[in-house]
């Protein structure tokens, strides 16, 4: 298999100011589309150091992504080391340069001396140009590639998706592209979506998964590759169907969604609004759903009850209830979702009841013990869970498990 | 200066499934003492790599840090690989092996041949115990200093903060030790921060700082090094007091209190209870008050109310001011205020209203408007505020600075 890898630099990496995103953000696409990467170096800004890594890498990996170094200030060092230890002139791409002229101008930023380093690079490199933002270059040297991409996330991405992974993959598979998709499941283990994979035959042959724990959920990504982008294409979609149908509703769907947005356009497409009552999640219910713009739209709003008298006074939690069931119970639930229903004119209220320790649990409703209840035009149910973790853990299971209640609740 | 590098092994790490944590630990707080490192390598499990990347450290290094490939399976690699590259023998720790014993004991688990792997290390090592937990092992090779530790992060940072970062500071600094303090700031920009330190004396001279962003706040490190630690604390007491002269109230205090902590602290001190109303912030200064164990104790609870009917029924905010006003105000949220307050019956209600974005916002009002509002028993009062970012970044910036608020009217 082709071996490769990954050098970042920087001198923010090596004194631990900030997590290195890059090289794991590569490393990840990489693994997915079957390509190894065997070491990732980090690396200041010192141009030996440099140097001497960059040579070893050559002399075992038969690609090299770089990322960091290449701006216009003088301990961006990467182009200038690089040009020596590969042996290769440096030159000013006029193309370039005309394009950062362009760009300053555009932005309404005078030109300055130190622009003109932006414009050089080695010796037979090929500029990476996304349009609009910062353009890295590639190398062919002996047989190996390399890649020069720029430091800042967001640029460094647009390039990576744009231009390295899809040329390793046409170099290293004879002309072939990729597709992938990323999955979000909920309720379900890693091991268990892994016996649910084995047993599949569409996923034998030609399809990588990866795993990826994201608490609470899990991610999965499929990639396939190929010669016909429309024939992958289709088989994504054959793969994703099949999982569906083998795993049911704990697959919420494409990474891009997270499961407020999904609720959010459940509640839209059916003409709903929605208020929530919440004691244990302690707004983290509320605070998820107006993550997404233009949640206005169906969320009316909600309301924390911490102490018994605000579930009484606020929620109309009868007295009876909270003495004789306690406020973590089946029935302080469905009178909690019943009177924030009520409260805020909703058509659906949602509530949620538990104890998040560390203290509070008791033998019979241990730390954990969360109840959930859901008032529509239809009715009121409530359902009791026990979950396990520490406090933000607790919280964080019962605002997800709740929501999830909701989108399974508001499925046609 | 002392050079030093890190080596962090496991193909979770190469494969991207998982950010590397230990490294950047152990990099951020060696920086911090003085240290430098001049590379992290991120490896996976195979032994011949491994050993190339030690031998080239040795070469250029005087400390070497290695993480993960410790345990008892067949691909943790690390303890054979090292002493082959070292060139020295392995052997069975007694003392080690009677260790693993008893933990297995205490935790009732059997033994297994494979745990007697965990009592083998080269010859000359030194073993690293905290007691109780997993352990590492330190070798002297030549003039370097090689330090082995497990991979599962709390492991890992126990045996670098009782041993490795201990005895590499006496070792480069001829028996000294070390005295370090975290603080969290916010309201002060880095340079702001920078600007105020350079200015005093007493930060010029044997004192390293450190400045680590951290959305909304800044974090601040202080090091001293030297001989005495009763006279580094002394040190360290009278730079926080002299940090906290220069940039007043924008100093929170040390990294373990995050600022929803001082907040009950305070509330807790001076027995008052608090109630929330939230509009723009959507439910997240509840969840952050209530992250905190205890929190019932002063908090009662909060409303989220997004549209204009809830603040009307719920808070009483009157018909004329939302429709003079409009509900991003200082009258609205005064009335928010007053209304939370009144409906939990609380000592002190706080609320905030505003525009998050992306949409949403006008020329006169445009997105990142902010009203805070406060009410106790002396009054009621609001301000305006106009932040700037994405919809969660003025979500957080709006919590953060109420929370804030609140945190500086319940100074004694």
């Amino acid at each position: 298999m082709v071996q490769g890898e990954i050098i970042a630099t920087g001198t923010e990496l090596i004194t631990g100011r900030v997590a290195d995103i890059n090289a794991r953000y590569a490393a990840r696409r990489l693994h997915e589309a079957g390509l190894q990467v065997q070491a990732i170096t980090l690396l200041g800004d010192r141009a030996p150091l440099f140097q001497e890594i960059l040579t070893l890498a050559l002399g075992r990996s038969r690609f090299i992504i770089i990322t960091g170094g290449l701006g216009p200030t003088e301990d961006d060092v990467t182009v200038a080391a690089a040009a020596q230890a590969l042996n290769l002139n440096l030159f000013e791409d006029e193309v370039l340069l005309a394009r950062i002229r362009r760009c300053l101008k555009e932005r309404g930023l005078p030109w300055e001396e130190r622009y003109g380093r932006l414009a050089v690079i080695p010796q037979g490199a090929t500029v990476l140009d996304p349009g609009g933002a910062a353009c890295g270059f590639s190398l062919k040297h002996g047989d190996a590639c390399l890649f020069f991409l720029p430091g800042v996330p967001q640029e460094m991405r647009t390039l990576f998706d744009a231009f390295v992974l899809p040329s390793l993959v046409d170099w290293t598979g004879g002309g072939e592209c990729l597709c992938q998709r990323t999955l979000r499941l909920f309720g379900i283990s890693e091991m268990q979506l892994q016996e649910v994979i084995a047993t599949k035959a569409e996923f034998q042959q030609g399809v990588t998964v990866g795993y990826y724990p994201n608490f609470p959920e899990n991610h999965l990504t499929l990639t396939v590759r190929g010669r016909d982008r429309r024939v992958l294409e289709e088989t994504m979609d054959r793969l994703t169907a099949c999982l569906a149908r083998e795993v049911g509703e704990v697959l919420l769907g494409p990474e891009e969604i997270p499961l407020e947005d999904l609720v959010g356009r459940g509640l839209k497409e059916q003409g709903l609004t929605l208020a929530v009552a919440e004691s244990c999640t302690g707004g983290l219910i509320c605070h998820r759903l107006t993550n997404i713009a233009g949640a206005s739209d169906y969320f009316l709003g909600g309301v924390v009850t911490y102490s018994n008298q605000a579930k009484m006074d606020l929620l109309r939690v009868p007295k009876e209830v909270l003495a004789q069931q306690g406020a973590v119970s089946a029935q302080t639930v469905q009178a909690m979702a019943q009177g924030v229903r009520g409260l805020f004119n909703a058509a659906i209220g949602l509530a949620v009841s538990g104890i998040a320790g560390p203290t509070g649990g008791s033998l019979e409703k241990p730390v954990g013990t969360v109840y959930i209840g859901l008032a529509t035009s239809r009715g009121v149910q409530a359902r009791h869970y026990l979950f396990h973790g520490t406090r933000e853990e607790i919280k964080s299971l019962s605002a997800q498990t709740a929501l999830d209640r909701l989108r399974r609740e508001l499925k046609p």
